[in-house]
């Protein structure tokens, strides 16, 4: 035996087929580059999709006061409920899902929902196969592969093999042209999309809803910005009817009260949705979440209690206002070049289309000129290419004076 | 199309192996039964191994302090590194392996050591092979069930193929008899145990490490527990040489400092940790944490900080005192009465022999004769078999009345 040894533990072959280069490490890198060339331009930063306004007292309180609590014998509280609060979870259920017939015992509490897109992928395991809608959220892709639902990746098509890529772009109203995508067991999908800002209408979930149905296929919806949507689209997938036979729902308090840091969100797996042998999904992912978790923070979720409340709703309201106003004067900005650019209305974020241009190629020309982070849109999949994904999470003067440097790129877009 | 239609989604194979009598559900049954039948009796909770004394101000009120801050425009922050703080990481490697040569970067915080169990797992994935001691705590062969290393229930045996279990009873120092285990990929070790509070002696614990280099396997050593050691045994694995080339450490502020509600825990991954093709385990580990995780609640995070301060360690050496304090009373009972117990002096468990009884046999019938609930030690594998598992988390009256009972009992026992 000596030092520098390996073990004779092979690695996990699934980690293998996760590509290396990763998107937002891929961003600090660059910007970091732009920064030592650069050490005197004022960077303004619309990268990673991260809240910037401060919480609203009444929730931040609410947190100071049962954090003080547990110093207290009357107010100490050791594990809680795996599954959350009862009282969360009632509040969640009458908040969040009224009239759609969601039981509090449905809603599991958890520490935000790219845990939860996890930990659903362990309840759902290595043999199902899964859909995406291309772009969206790189960790349905990251998730499926670490459990070896998905193959590696394939330069030519710059996707991973076994994974059903649903395209969403402007000529098909950002939705999946269902009608020539093949059955999978496990169909993601999330409105508003992140990184596209398009919230699903009625009549989409609709489809959506009778396509899983037909398939027998389990929806796992990622709802964590529907505080944003403005235009009546429906928040839930529940909304629809017959979406709890077929459906689970991930959420979040994160982009909702700016409870990034906080670390709050939950799930719901409907009492209705069972595998091919009838068994109960349900009963699998409350055994996940006592085996694999041990419920979320009592102080985040004393937090959470209060953002529910009708003063911490109003509150918060404002505050999502604000952000969609910031992505408005986004929208606007591109525009104004006439460079088209899509959501805003019911999300935080402008997806804008550069036709031609290679999305990595754009996010470097635009940092180079005006010394502003953006996302590549091929970073949420290959149909994310000749787009870039603005935050409009900062502050008033910082969207204001992000609009000018844009502007002044007028000609060099025309 | 109709209403109770089944999705054509097959079940997980994995989570039918897991097995329906899962511990403290069935214990909290049977404590349901018990008091619908004696409802006047008064009911002593020595079961589950939840924290009980309030958490010193020093800590809740840094954690205030944060929620608080989280209100202004100066202190509010939202992501931070699914690392964890730097200043915490930093902290804790200070504070738990000093002269250990354990850097702030191999450091990553957690929610709690039981997520992070199975996060280790996903890292691990299905293809290796898992010992675990017997007993220890189930989320070893749970998770490891969960992510398929372990097969199907054996009745006979009363363990899950394709899992060693690693025998550890009073015969052989509850040290496993490490020249008859066959090799594996993985060994789970925990140091104190949970449940028969054995603290591994630093000769013990170099013959594990040697065991595991000899064999080019990973041990992942939980520590959950390691505060209470006051024996001078190691409370870290890494304080053997050798040990970072071999082993991965979990631990938790759960035990430590009452935090199983408030959410905190740590795993060290050592850069000089490789699998068998060369490539080191913690650039996988940091990927599932960026994936799979998005960092510890950073209130949670701020209570973490002040727990290791001089003034939060000193306050919190004196809850740990208590509960071994309390353990010892528990013990002293059952030794009064002529029956063995072990544990107490490094935990806050008693671990209690009843040669020749069934565990529950006995749980039912000290739960029927002193209403005190216990847990019966075969839940935490076949080899707790003649073996109740008595916590210590309590207040001092508590455990008084509970010796009083248990003396009671002495011309039943004898």
């Amino acid at each position: 035996m000596h030092a520098g040894q390996r073990s004779k533990v092979p690695r996990n072959v699934n980690m293998e087929n996760l590509r290396g280069g990763y998107l937002f490490p891929e961003i600090a890198m660059r910007e970091l580059e732009h920064a030592r060339k650069y050490p005197h331009a004022k960077l303004i930063r619309l990268g990673i999709g991260d809240t910037t306004e401060p919480i609203p007292h009444i929730i931040t309180s609410a947190m100071a006061e049962q954090a003080l609590a547990l110093s207290t014998v009357r107010g100490y509280r050791g594990y809680g409920d795996e599954q959350g609060n009862q009282e969360l979870r009632m509040a969640i259920a009458r908040a969040m899902y009224k009239d759609m017939g969601v039981k509090w015992e449905e809603v599991f509490v958890s520490d935000g929902a790219q845990c939860d897109i996890s930990r659903v992928q362990m309840l759902l395991g290595s043999r199902v196969t899964v859909a995406v809608p291309d772009p969206s959220f790189p960790a349905y892709v990251d998730s499926s592969i670490i459990l070896g639902q998905a193959g590696k990746f394939e330069e030519e098509t710059r996707k991973h093999q076994n994974i059903v890529y649903m395209r969403c772009y402007p000529d098909n109203n950002f939705f999946p042209d269902l009608e020539n995508t093949p059955r999978t067991d496990i169909i993601f999908f999330c409105s508003p999309n992140n990184p596209t800002g398009a919230a699903a209408t009625r009549s989409q979930l609709e489809q959506l809803v009778e396509f899983a149905r037909a398939n027998g296929s389990i929806i796992v919806h990622d709802s964590a910005y529907s505080a944003y949507i403005s235009d009546g689209s429906p928040r839930s997938i529940f909304e629809i009817p017959g979406a709890k036979e077929v459906a689970i729902e991930i959420s979040s308090f994160s982009k909702f009260a700016g409870f990034t840091g906080v670390r709050l969100g939950w799930t719901v797996v409907p009492e209705e949705l069972s595998y091919s042998n009838g068994f109960p999904a349900i009963k699998d992912f409350n055994r996940i979440v006592c085996t694999c978790f041990n419920g979320a923070s009592n102080i985040a979720q004393a937090g959470g209690l209060a953002c529910l409340s009708p003063d911490g709703r109003q509150a918060l309201n404002k505050v999502i206002e604000f952000y969609r106003d910031n992505a408005m004067i986004l929208v606007d900005a591109f525009e104004s070049l006439g460079i088209k650019a899509y959501g805003g209305k019911n999300s935080p974020y402008a997806w804008v289309h550069f036709p031609g241009s290679s999305s990595w190629d754009v996010f470097d020309d635009i940092l180079e000129k005006t010394h502003i982070v953006t996302v590549p849109g091929v970073g949420f999949g290959p149909g994310g290419e000749e787009y870039l994904r603005v935050s409009a999470f900062g502050n008033r003067e910082t969207m204001l004076e992000a609009s000018k440097r844009l502007k002044t790129l007028y000609n060099h877009f025309k």
